[in-house]
């Protein structure tokens, strides 16, 4: 189906019955080695790990890295259906993510300095015959409907539970 | 190496030369398909695409997906460390995430709801032969230093550059 009748057809269903907007989506992992951790997500298998100067064997992307890859992938796909919505013919996307980390925070070395990113760079180059201006309308409407630009730069509400064997 | 010796190491060298304590991550991706991403962090790739609901060909786990496998395998990591830390003997850990979105947000239905997770539940089972308190203290270690919790909770400064072709 193309997109612009995949969007359209979301929007009826939703004005109809707006209960059809919510989605939930789930991941399970176990601790399966040192630091390897084996998830699954529906039927996708993937296996993150650390590289060896952080304890592990390298046998996948680290946590932070997948952090990155769902902003990368994100803002791709983000790309592809709002060009589609706004009428914007798009050849194609490079992304890159970079992130810097100030390991002192993960291993509690400085309380005062964050474990997570303390910056990130996107670099964003779409293709295509249009105009500059028309991609960059582009951009500006993909960064305002992001779901991980958004978990990036907002504060998402976390609910923690810790179910100990007893 | 332990994972004791590895956190004693990092100490010192973070102590004796600061700038140490810097890392810096990076992810480089291309939109290969309609929604199919290829990305690569490292020497790992991945392949990230929408289920066909949303246009694709289901041949990887979603961004939003991606970002939740991203936060359930650095938990379990985190646990692991501060364990190995605070000398908490740990069996093993399972770790589930469940994560709320209102597509109304990414499609721009309704430019009041947020794009990203409304609401996230996480879930993690810690094993092993310590008294329950021992867990609960391991626990709020992780979570004062896990850094993906820390990208899903706080805001993270994200500076994004459009290179357009011209």
């Amino acid at each position: 189906m193309p997109l612009e009748s995949l969007i359209e057809d979301n929007r009826r269903a939703v004005a109809a019955e707006p209960a059809k907007a919510r989605a939930v989506f789930s991941v399970q992992g176990s601790l399966v080695g040192l630091t390897e951790v084996d998830l699954r997500a529906r039927g996708h298998a993937v296996t993150v790990d650390e590289p060896p100067t952080l304890g592990g064997e390298d046998l996948g992307a680290n946590p932070v890295e997948h952090a990155m890859i769902a902003l990368a992938s994100c803002q791709a796909i983000t790309y592809r259906f709002w060009a589609a919505k706004l009428g914007i013919e798009l050849d194609g996307i490079e992304v890159s993510v970079e992130g810097d980390l100030d390991v002192r925070g993960f291993f509690g070395f400085d309380e005062s300095v964050r474990p997570g990113f303390t910056s990130v760079r996107l670099e964003i180059t779409p293709t295509g015959p249009e105009p500059a201006e028309r991609y960059q309308e582009l951009a500006d409407a993909v960064d305002a409907h992001c779901p991980v630009l958004d978990l990036f730069t907002n504060p998402t509400p976390v609910q923690r539970r810790v179910a100990i064997a007893v």
